[in-house]
């Protein structure tokens, strides 16, 4: 028997996105040793990426683990459950079925490996070295490509009886609403509030309102910066398009609230560059749809990790 | 010391609905002593309704107490709190503000008491001993004179950080909706699935259908029993307010699904007697409106314990 030195032991933490993947060798304390990135999208199947990722991160796990300290691997991924280690019919990803994508890795790697959604990791993550220090109930919402949701209560993580908990993305907000490009369903928040619906919002209130200055840029350039810059000049359309993803968010906000009654809600991804022009109108139509017992009680934040941070933190922590 | 007969040892269970109130003697295998009930709304005050279900009680209590074997008082009412022990805000009860409940039971039968949400209390029961027995993940709805809710996630109900979660009924399921009679918040699901709302459809439904049965009856005797009555009659309009009713609940029951994932979701009150005319347009609205991985996994059952005898076990449990 010999003392192990924890400060020496380390993971590797994967955040994978529909576009990008960010990867980072943690030890103990969630101190990231080094890391780096991966194009999702640019791999057709799991195993092309798998095979990237290993060639990519090999010389840095090399590097930083002489002598065997390396644990294992934890992935945060859209539709990553926690109990099997699959990935399955993931929205937002090019792989598509049922990926025993935690096998592969672990067999790869030739170390153990844990998955979860990558907004539970991102959750785990701000729990443990984020905003969220010290509370037992909150809830973490990714704004990005897509929307993504990790919900704590009580100190942990909710899986739900299959893994698939926390999807909250795809909550109806518009019953017979606006259809998503990919799941087919119609009026789910993930439809107006991810970076992907506000290029759509956008696009439909220029065709509107012809003296906007969203109208000086080509169709394929819209998106939610590019709003973000035209707000900021003041234009009332581009202002305007917040406002109504706010509006979308902050009722789909106050449902969450009345289930699981959170001490705080954390915006976390792309679309929080906004700020304020899409935080007050969240906000207010939060506190809005709210019975009096839980207003103004919830903190509505923006996260303080760096964005692929939290994530790889996050999943890092599967492993011990 | 002595040893103690648990068998011996009784709680007192109350269960707070907005028009009765139930209430059992009950001992730590879960069997039923004795019980009683008064009526809510005949009291316009805590006060005097714990006066009357003190004279009420202690008789049923000193009969099977003789050895002061009373452990205490387990009650689930209306806006609870778990952590505080009072009733703030309660939208269907008679009494206004916050009110500190437990202290005052506690006060005048001289043992602890615990309070919880009225659905909790029945959600804690259906787990220990009715159709939730082993599960893990579940939600319990109650559909009476309004919608409440208990969750269950990892075995433990979800009591938020302020001990307020598990309101679905006041979660909005369409926006700008029908106005709720008290709350005031618009489209909520308690405003359609509630008995009281079941009603409401029904008088704006047979106007639209002056063929419709339903117009047989005066305005004051439409009722969710009476749309029963008549959809088994075979009045197309009657069934109509049911398929509607399962719509807007089963539109609800996904977005819970998706929150959660729970194995199984419990109905449970008056409105449930309408049996398949509600929980197939319900099941399949909530189908319809699931990502393809929640799909035909969640059980969509009626509760097997007597509806006023789940709230008084699970609440007299909250006492051990």
């Amino acid at each position: 028997m010999s003392l192990i030195d924890l400060s020496k032991q380390v993971a590797l933490g994967v955040d994978i996105g529909g576009t990008n993947t960010k990867y980072g060798l943690v030890n103990h304390r969630g101190e990231m040793l080094g890391k780096g990135r991966l194009k999702t999208d640019a791999f057709g199947n799991a195993e092309d990426f798998i095979d990237a990722l290993y060639e990519q991160a090999i010389p840095l796990i090399n590097k930083h683990c002489p002598q065997k300290q390396f644990d294992g691997i934890g992935v945060g991924a859209p539709n990553a459950n926690y109990y099997t280690g699959t990935i399955e019919q993931a929205p937002n990803l090019r792989w598509k079925g049922v990926i025993p994508f935690a096998a592969m890795m672990s067999e790869k790697f030739g170390v153990p490996c844990k998955m979860t959604n990558d907004a539970n990791a991102a959750a785990l993550g701000e729990m443990m070295f984020g905003a969220a220090r010290g509370m037992k109930d909150f809830i973490m919402m990714t704004l990005g490509t897509g929307v993504g949701s990790g919900i704590i209560t009580n100190g942990q993580l909710i899986y739900g009886h299959d893994g698939f908990a926390g999807e909250l993305g795809h909550t109806i907000v518009k019953p017979g609403g606006r259809k998503h490009w990919s799941t087919g369903s119609e009026g789910s928040l993930e439809a107006y509030a991810s970076a992907t619906g506000i290029a759509i919002t956008a696009k439909k209130m220029r065709a509107e309102f012809p003296d906007s200055m969203l109208n000086k840029y080509p169709e394929e350039a819209i998106n939610s910066k590019v709003v973000h810059d035209c707000a900021i000049a003041g234009d009332p359309t581009a202002i305007e398009v917040f406002r109504y993803t706010g509006q979308k968010l902050g009722e789909a906000l106050a449902n969450f609230v009345m289930f699981s009654s959170p001490e705080a809600i954390l915006l976390f991804g792309g679309v929080i560059r906004a700020g304020d022009f899409i935080l007050k109108p969240t906000k207010l139509h939060m506190e809005r749809n709210l019975l009096p017992i839980f207003r103004n009680k919830v903190k509505l934040v923006f996260s303080e990790l760096d964005e692929a941070d939290a994530a790889i933190l996050g999943a890092s922590a599967l492993v011990w």
